[in-house]
């Protein structure tokens, strides 16, 4: 059973300004909810079509009919959740960050925060037109990785004037990542889908560092920001160890 | 101006079953569009809403109402476009290989035929239940790639018998891809989404490597198919430097 007031504050919740307002976010699915939980966030409420998903007494037990009216998935999958957005920690200054300038595709989002993850990335600075990491579709992309990132948006070019550490840039013509000594504290810098860095920050860049390309066509126009980062995180990570 | 006819081929090309029979496959946007002229795909149909968008002898001018009837996507794109699929060339037996083990995300296949076109990977074979490469959201996501990496679909199990290659998997338990000395030539396999390299080809590996994790938390369980591709090729190419 829903209350109407319930479905009202579940659907305003696709909207960043509400996610604020309210201090919530949503998750879907049984697979998605059970790893937040188990990454401490804080469960606000649950709602489950099927008995054999994550039960506790914030659990509303509703019908398939009802999941389909508050799923934002086309395909509702058995259970949704609302998590309370965590504080907001402070920002590291060492360790390896990663910083994005203007990422727009909540998918490319939600696997950059699960890179991040794996690879051992505890802190994301995004420049605040970076699409909101509380959006539906980033979370459903992160698989639970947002729980172990700490996300921060703020003014990049900020950031960085007041960082000491060397701040590197995927561009187009850079130095080959594979013949850079990379360092374990470092910031890495990628831009936008469409436009890249911008001219900015790519002034603010310390190494412009690329993934060499290897095709006999020189066509390509770019690797997509999540297999790039991809790259980089890996490069970074098998060379210091860390 | 398009005929009934027209739309009624454009529509059906939406399935597998129909791109087959007609040969064709649809491309949408005028940047794909111009890539896969560039790349001397065959085009058969050229359908555009705007003046300045690619124009030659097999382009028709229609109107945006007519273009939103015909596009797949859920915001059309000033053009349309029909291509012959391409003949069939034979499979390669040397090089660099990437064989994908029932891919079933479009999305991800796209992104995949992108990395191997930006790697020199030329060629890919996937088993009969990976996702078509010629489905409209593939297409979308190769940016078009998909013209220059040649896509076969075979019995993924009766190739590997077949060759004499080294043939390494992508796991969640095997050797750390970053102190394998990897050769120029070999195969790749990577597996399904949800259930990685099936149990028949997993017994036909003669390596298995696996992207080091480097996250405080062993919770995140994979990394995405597409960034595995990404690290993987990327290990390939610097250590070998094809």
């Amino acid at each position: 059973m829903i209350s109407k007031s319930q479905i009202k504050l579940i659907t305003s919740l696709k909207q960043k300004k509400y996610r604020a307002i309210e201090g919530l976010f949503v998750a879907e699915g049984p697979k998605v909810i059970a790893e937040l939980i188990a990454s401490n966030m804080e469960l606000h409420s649950h709602f489950s079509s099927e008995i054999n998903a994550v039960e506790n007494d914030k659990t509303h037990k509703i019908t398939a009919t009802e999941l389909k009216k508050i799923s934002f998935l086309t395909t509702a999958n058995k259970s949704l959740a609302l998590f309370e957005i965590p504080q907001i920690s402070e920002v590291n200054k060492s360790g390896l960050t990663v910083v994005l300038d203007a990422i727009r595709d909540p998918g490319n989002l939600g696997t950059i925060i699960r890179l991040c993850d794996w690879f051992g990335v505890e802190q994301l600075v995004c420049s605040l037109d970076t699409v909101d990491c509380y959006n539906p579709k980033v979370i459903q992309a992160t698989m639970g990785s947002i729980a172990r990132v700490n996300v921060h948006y703020i003014d990049v070019s900020a950031f960085i004037k007041n960082t000491e550490l060397p701040v590197y840039g995927g561009v187009m013509n850079g130095n080959s990542i594979y013949n850079e000594a990379l360092p374990a504290d470092a910031i890495v810098v990628l831009g936008n889908e469409a436009n890249g860095i911008s001219k900015v920050i790519m002034e603010q860049l310390t190494h412009r560092i690329t993934i060499p390309q290897f095709g006999k066509s020189q066509e390509t126009d770019s690797l997509n920001v999540a297999t790039a980062t991809a790259v980089l995180l890996s490069e970074f990570r098998r060379t210091t160890g860390m």
